[in-house]
């Protein structure tokens, strides 16, 4: 995989200059997108900023993410060669940073739950996930060294996990979603994928203009509560091996792990996700339900016919408990400086047909809280842990799972 | 004006078609327009339902809210004929509803303090306020029943207090702003304008599927407190006597009214809204900024330049300030129903080089609570008074409001 870090440093040092750097993303584009199809469209001749913290650093967009400069498809033929008038902010942010947006991702359409055709150059045969599909893949491909994604369910951590590659998803609003297309406005969230935890802190800490977080807190040795979330059911045995695997690794590097039980009204909270976002959905969908049904896809189709039926009752009973929930885990940090719990079910599921279950994703999203998704290293198709912190804390989050990440490193 | 709920009455009994109520608006347009120039562009042959509960109902839209059948211009020459690819949330639910969104209304650029062009139907060479100047002038003009504005600081609100007609800034994100141009995600609030209390009351129920809105609590013997905001400085003499009476009005209407002296960190909260606003501005318009500074208008164009000094650092603090204010504000809403307090410094200045101070209404913006501007009758240039409740409690805002409103009417 391309590193930032590591290309950063080479920039930095002058062994390498910013079109050097952004002729090596390009020249495994040519070699690897053939074979893997994470990017919709990209520029062929790209301006490159001679300066800048980002200078020579090539970046995936997703394609909800409006871009002036190249189509944003939505994943969705409605879209089809569609031309926003300006930038995203977040891709105004990676400009003023020296970097160059060289490629869309591709998405499921309108970040949905239906597949894409991208493959996962980690684990042929399976899913990348979604619906940040192309942005994993294009990482993990070693495509590009810094790609943003959008989660509103668990669609980055959940293919950062399938892909084995590094990813935030920060602290809610700490990047802005201003021109990116909105499936539901409380649980938006840009993210960040990389090659490794350090590579998507350089990047945050950048973007979000907050040097902190790339410093981050010396984790020292970190409380850590290990969470299940049986109320989203059990993981796969696979994914409870590598839980476990990452709770020894966490240990020997000095963090002290105790079993957590999420109290009320977190389950509840959990529970009440889908409302939220579906309620939400058919609202920020609704020229596009109203006015093209039959041309959206079948899975996105059903959840909005269903979503018709949702209750302003319901959905301010699920903001209520989703409120209380903030409080309470807010009050859980008090006692813990981090959480442990998987990033997906299991591997990626077999096949192209789905893209995976977000459901350990779905609280944290909620929850407005950073997670990263820390890659274990191992045989057989990627597994991932997520690291979550409380709100605002995305400096430790990632102090954390750079403590977990190493320790997985050393003895592998 | 042309009252909604007036013109549904007449369209229920069958006294009136959806088409004959489209055409009575039709025709104010066409004969006062050319005075008020409140529109931007309009439809000329709308396709007009002939059911749902707002048929006949023709309204204007503030022309930073996504049309996908008129052009979107943003108050601004940078996107002059610019076309969205789908009509935004809000607009969808108008046509749900059975309503034409007939006419896209005159805003300041990028809804900041710059003015328009829109004069000021009920008084004469003074600005209507801004920046949705042309929504306020329009009802006020009686050329539309119903009109959407936003509010970032005070957009809706004091236009409705300068033109002398009713509006609701409702509760943060109880109407969707999917589909509006991002000026600050953290403020920018839909708002309507309507010729009474009920008018806005009956559109705002509708529009967010709560019908209890509408029914409103009986508003009984409120209690209200009355707020000064001293540290917003003074109101005109003009305004403190408009306050008197709206005050001796609500107590002949059984109001018990007691000063409320707002603590901490509300004041501390007020004064950061400037930074909340700005910081998110920067990010917000960065696309316009970096490449058209120059064919901003001036005083968006300072506002961007100054905010370009901003820190994350102060940015957090603000933050801060506003959550723990909000949670002191709820606390408030333990001992008092709704508070009073001056919905603009006093009448609209003259002249149209300016869109008048928003300094009484920044608060509640920042606060996310539902405000109702209540004009009070008299001679001479237009004043009104906000009533404003607690965080989703829209309903009774606007009880109170009307109790307050019909009290008024009771001594004119």
């Amino acid at each position: 995989m391309l590193s930032l870090v590591d290309l950063r440093s080479r920039l930095d040092s002058g062994a390498l200059t910013p079109e050097a750097a952004i002729r090596l993303a390009q020249e495994a584009i040519a070699a690897r997108e053939p074979e893997v199809g994470a990017l919709v469209s990209r520029l062929a001749e790209p301006r490159v900023p001679g300066s800048g913290p980002l200078a020579g650093i090539a970046v995936g967009v997703k394609d909800i993410i409006d871009t002036a400069d190249l189509p944003t498809e939505m994943g969705s033929g409605l879209y089809a060669g569609w031309r926003p008038k300006a930038d995203a902010a977040i891709v105004m942010r990676l400009r003023a940073l020296g970097a160059v947006p060289l490629a869309k991702t591709t998405t499921s359409p309108f970040a949905s739950l239906d597949p894409t055709a991208t493959r996962n150059p980690r684990a042929p045969g399976r899913t990348p996930g979604g619906s940040s599909a192309g942005s994993a893949a294009a990482v993990a491909a070693g495509m590009l060294p810094l790609a943003l994604g959008t989660q509103t369910g668990g669609s980055v951590i959940h293919p950062a996990a399938f892909c084995g590659v590094a990813a935030i998803k920060p602290s809610f609003r700490l990047l802005p979603t201003v021109g990116v297309k909105t499936v539901s406005w409380a649980l938006d969230t840009l993210g960040l994928f990389g090659a490794g935890i350090r590579d998507v802190a350089h990047a945050l800490a950048l973007l979000a203009d907050r040097p902190a977080i790339d410093l981050g807190p010396d984790p020292g040795a970190p409380r850590i509560g290990l969470v299940t979330q049986d109320f989203a059911g059990a993981p796969e045995p696979a994914m409870a091996a590598a839980l476990a695997r990452a709770v020894r690794a966490a240990e020997r590097a000095g963090a002290r792990v105790s079993d957590l039980a999420l109290p009320a009204p977190l389950p509840e909270a959990w529970a009440g996700h889908g409302i939220i976002q579906n309620y939400e959905a058919r609202q920020a969908l609704s020229w596009e339900y109203a006015t093209h049904r039959s041309a959206l896809s079948e899975t996105l189709r059903g959840q909005l016919d269903r979503a018709q039926d949702l209750t302003a009752e319901a959905y301010d009973g699920a903001r209520r408990h989703a409120h209380r929930a903030r409080g309470v885990l807010k009050d859980l940090f008090g006692e813990v400086d981090a959480l442990l719990t998987p990033s997906a079910p299991g591997p990626a599921p077999e096949g192209l047909a789905a893209t995976g279950d977000p459901r350990f994703n779905r609280l944290w999203t909620l929850m407005g809280v950073p997670c990263v998704n820390v890659p274990v290293p191992g045989a057989g198709a990627p597994l991932g842990i997520q690291v979550v912190a409380r709100f605002g804390d995305d400096g430790r989050a990632l102090a954390v799972a750079r403590l977990i990440e190493g320790a997985l490193a050393a003895e592998s």
